[in-house]
């Protein structure tokens, strides 16, 4: 098969699609002709040589992917040759094929194309672990997603609005915040222009965010903690600004609020398959019945992922960029 | 009545004993005579005008009492006068007699002198609010005390045993850690000879601890954070050791881990009745069958106030210091 391998760490002209032996499924996983992966920042990190794939995981990059189960490894129940489905990875969804644990793999939903549904494994997985398993957020509370336009955060605030919270957004412009309006979002942020800190504040009575769900880390640390509300819980997926930071731990005490940080890749199996499965019981229906949908800014050909990389880097984009092999 | 008055912030020698009016219960609220209250570090920081009553709160410092209900308020049930107590407070403990929202009254346990149940109303709520409601520790976990000979680390230790979990905690002395160990503790740390972080590691594989309860904020922070496990939960309770840290964002986010600060004193009413309720749950029947006890370091006369927060000040003691009205 092709995939895109890494010869030499680099700029996006590094990734080359090349001629790669076929993954053969192990215990327990499902081998899946890859027909879309997407790209995440997490990829641009591993081009870089600065994100190395967790032990055992494929060594191309991509994170997720859609396609169609082509065969099953021992000891796999509930999947089918021929069955089409999209999947959470480790790595190697660059690729026309992958081996995936049978637990990560999810169906395509109802009247969704099988290249759009590659769209869907990070965001969902991501957003719900965050924002519902570990912020637990509830009907009524105000949600705040950093960079609202980008994949993670146009899932954000869909699910978000669809269990009947608030959701307030920043954004670097005026047209990815009107995108974030069209999908629900009710407070809108501009961060280039506005400090996000006082609006928040302004927008909920002075009460601040119930959730924060965010990719800055360090740098939006201490205005994080500063926007909460009382009990308000900070979740922190992402550091594209910086990995230290000053935190106040007074304030954070005299609202009684909390930080968590997480990452899925490196979990175990058994707690990407509790994640999986969670997002098939509450995001699946969610999806099919139309309120929830994947937002696809572009589809590029799988052997140009350097130009997927490029649009991420420029971060003109709004929602996902997908790789299709065909 | 008299109290313990603070007419100008300073040392010891500012607690005044000097007669002042009644205090009339509110609705929902018992008038409680006060047979003993207890010493908290927060005491401290009021008396030297550094931590001032909530809005609302007795201007007298006292966290917690016990003793006998003299009057009820409008709206109240489930007491009657006569009935022995204790209580949480937002203040007025250090007093002949103090006014408390009735879900924040507990039943003098079984067996237990009225005077030592002063000692349990701060430690059982504040350990099990944070140990168990917000860190969710689990039978077979690994609970990391900081200060195990406190009132709080005490109490802890106890109730993390009774449980069903590992308990590891540091303190100053010999003389403090054996107390620990008589107490159900399995890993001692003397944190003025060993490096709590290396000793955690070491006494669980490598794994870490589950859970920590921390009282020094700012000056354990990263340590904090190194010494935690995959999913582990750092519960901050106090800032002995300042309260600007540096958090290191990437290794909360490779353990997936999260940080929680809490404080019972600012709660809203609601907050707190659903504590004590947890504790009168949760913590009463272990205290009736013996499994968990108050830790009682002396008892000062309540006059003499002074004196208790001398004792804290030197922490040479073990457990709680009381302060009694006779």
């Amino acid at each position: 098969m092709y995939a895109i391998t890494i010869p030499e760490p680099g700029g996006p002209e590094a990734l080359v699609w090349d001629e790669v032996p076929d993954p053969v499924p192990a215990d327990g996983e499902v081998l899946v002709e890859v027909a879309a992966s997407a790209v995440n920042r997490a990829d641009l990190l591993q081009r870089q040589g600065l994100y190395d794939p967790p032990p055992g995981a494929s060594p191309y990059p991509g994170l997720e992917c859609s396609g169609r189960v082509v065969a099953l490894g021992p000891g796999v129940s509930g999947w089918a040759v021929g069955d089409e489905a999209c999947a959470l990875l480790g790595g190697g969804g660059y690729a026309q094929k992958v081996a995936v644990p049978a637990g990560q793999l999810l169906p395509v939903p109802a009247d969704l194309d099988v290249r759009q549904a590659a769209a869907l494994p990070e965001v969902t997985c991501t957003v719900w672990s965050n924002v519902f398993m570990v912020a637990h957020l509830r009907p009524g509370e105000t949600l705040l997603v950093h960079g609202g336009s980008s994949g993670i955060g146009t899932m954000a605030i869909q699910l978000a609005k669809a269990v009947g919270a608030r959701v307030a957004v920043t954004a670097g412009s005026k047209e990815k915040l009107d995108f974030c309006a069209e999908l629900g979002a009710d407070i809108l942020i501009n961060y280039r222009e506005q400090d996000f800190v006082e609006e928040i504040k302004q927008a909920t009575d002075g009460a601040g965010a119930d959730v924060i769900l965010d990719n800055m880390g360090a740098k939006y640390l201490d205005r994080n903690v500063r926007a909460l509300a009382a009990n308000g819980r900070l979740a922190i997926i992402g550091m594209q600004g910086g990995i230290k930071g000053e935190l106040n731990i007074a304030t954070l005490l005299n609202k009684r609020a909390a930080i968590s940080a997480t990452s899925l890749r490196a979990r175990p199996l058994d707690e990407k398959a509790a994640i999986v499965a969670a997002v098939r019981e509450h995001v699946w229906p969610l999806i099919d019945s139309g309120h929830v949908r994947p937002i696809v800014d572009r589809e590029l050909p799988m052997s140009d992922a350097a130009e997927g990389h490029r649009v991420l880097e420029a971060s003109g984009h709004i929602g996902k960029v997908l790789l299709v092999t065909s």
